[in-house]
């Protein structure tokens, strides 16, 4: 990784907001956008993070994601919701949806939004840890443009589909967020910008044989040629492919069936639209018992996984949440780290909205 | 499969009402344990069919599934339950939870109950389908005795824990049904029953390391002495183990954590009880939209998938639940596929309970 050297997380904060600004958000939507952004640097997840800039540039000047767009409630109760996000920015949807849960969660003990017509929203985890941070179990979904590939076939038709599930524990809060692909495009794209061969079971070619060619597979995916990146569980049913296929198949249902929405197949294909779906879950356990007690026996579980016997040369065995905890105070104190690729494109989209006073320093 | 002949479905159905009035349960009882048992037969699950009959024998003869238990709910919420299963064969707890949570959902657009202290209740699909009978979405889960060894560690922490999400829809009914890890006890049960070794990346030894010795594994998972069932995703973090890890988790927060009850790892550990916890939701998806309407997207969809260009050398992609109709066709057909030691253990099973004389035919 000769060519990664880092930005301080605090100045690249203050560049995006300047950035997000240029395109025409307001102060306050800015942040916002930035916070669920740099969150996934924050958490170590670089695939989704400052390195997506560009993806986000494209998706605002494409007029795709919309800066004046005003998402409305389609249909109410007291549990649910369904929002129409009118090609909006998937961050300030996906804020607004899941405040929206939250406040219904705490109302009636469950809250469901399902949002159609978003645009890209950030990492999963950003949401579920909103209701986390509230006492409240949090679930959260997306679907994204087509690139799995369902057991058996050969035609990108779900996309990487994340998971997302948070509930408060101490000292680590439990929080997942998982793309139901064996790995999410983001880090097909890490490989391409560090023009690496991805590992074997983890993508298919135009045919549907293994292919580990990051940048062939990424060129089928974006030109739609065939092929695209397995579900967990990898190819066929040997070791399962269909499990992760089918949880991808759930996410479509939660996000584009519930939300009357676009399943991923027909995402990207509307000239101008990206036609995301998304959807919100919260939880008030409190419904189940006394929080306290219930949190306090989620706390000993995990650390009792965490203190389980290791194999045979590994050290630690990690609950979900920890890694981005640990990649947190590394990225508060180290810096983001950031490829050349990644740094050329903060500089032209610097320019182009005139945030280029704000570039952080690269060190 | 030399060993492996046929027993008519029809015939097998009496003779374990039969089978089940004889440890002392009603017959109304024994018809529904026996509804839940032999629909994993019909849906083509050998493993958790008749072959387990000779597990919920030792379950109840030992005295951990009580015929005269009486299950209590013990706190309850317009859209919520908790039940002490005090006991009781899960099946019986498994089918009165699913239809408490059908009920609350039918009046308030979503019931969850939690249900501790119960025992193995089958297959978490009957449960869902019972929900998407009804026109809702059903999602069950539960835990079981520890075998799935979690990311980087060496020592089974988690049940196989499934996860089953259904919803109607047409001409195949969206019915997802599967193991947080890479196959389920009852698949190395079937290998160990014919003496086979099982493929790569299926499961561990007691150092941690892969381990393709189906006998082996499943002793050192009887006798505690390590390794186990690797995660949806296999071993370490290449292909993603730890988020087949992760939905295991998930599956323990929303069983045992949920209901106050026990985690895998104390499952079976204290003496005559199984202290097996599940998880029951079902969703009225008719908060989101015109019922017709979604389950018609649904539809369209999973054609769409099933349309899809194939892999080369492969002829057909299935959705979820429809590898189970083709099953049920057969099975009714030609019978349920019966190797010689289940067999066996039926003839034993029918002397202990009188019902020898309604033993199916063997063809």
């Amino acid at each position: 990784m000769a060519d990664y050297k880092h930005v301080a997380f605090k100045e690249t904060e203050k560049f995006c907001v300047k950035v997000f600004q240029g395109y025409g958000f307001t102060e306050e939507e800015s942040r916002k956008i930035t916070d669920v952004l740099l969150s996934a640097d924050l958490y170590g997840i670089e695939s989704h993070g400052i390195q997506r800039l560009i993806r986000y540039h494209h998706e605002i000047t494409d007029g795709m994601a919309k800066p004046d767009a005003k998402p409305e409630i389609v249909k109410e109760t007291p549990l649910s919701a369904v929002i129409e996000g009118n090609d909006a920015m998937g961050q300030l949807i996906g804020i607004d949806a899941m405040n929206l849960a939250i406040e219904k969660a705490k109302k009636s003990g469950v809250g469901i939004v399902a949002v159609r017509n978003s645009n890209h929203y950030g990492i999963a985890g950003y949401y579920t840890r909103m209701a986390a941070a509230q006492g409240l179990i949090g679930v959260c979904m997306t679907n994204t443009e087509a690139i799995l590939v369902p057991t058996f076939g050969r035609q990108a038709m779900l996309g990487t589909n994340p998971i997302a599930f948070a509930m408060p524990a101490d000292p680590v809060p439990f929080s997942f967020d998982s793309a139901t692909t064996v790995v999410p495009r983001g880090k097909l794209e890490v490989y391409a910008k560090r023009g690496n061969t991805i590992p074997e079971g983890w993508a298919l070619d135009e045919n549907g044989h293994p292919c580990n060619e990051s940048a062939r597979v990424l060129s089928n995916i974006i030109h739609k040629t065939g092929g695209g990146i397995l579900p967990l569980g990898g190819a066929g049913e040997l070791t399962s492919g269909h499990k992760g296929y089918g949880f991808a198949l759930i996410c479509e249902i939660c996000t584009a069936i519930l939300s009357s929405g676009t399943t991923s197949n027909y995402i990207y294909k509307t000239p101008h639209r990206s036609n995301i779906a998304h959807f919100f879950m919260a939880v008030d356990y409190g419904m189940f018992g006394e929080k306290k007690d219930i949190e306090a026996a989620l706390s000993k579980y995990l650390q009792e996984l965490r203190d389980a016997a290791k194999a045979e040369g590994q050290e630690r065995i990690f609950t979900h949440g920890e890694k981005a905890l640990i990649a947190r105070d590394r990225v508060l104190k180290d810096g983001i780290p950031l490829n050349d690729k990644t740094w050329s494109e903060m500089q032209m989209i610097g320019e182009y909205t005139g945030a280029s006073a704000l570039l952080p320093e690269r060190y």
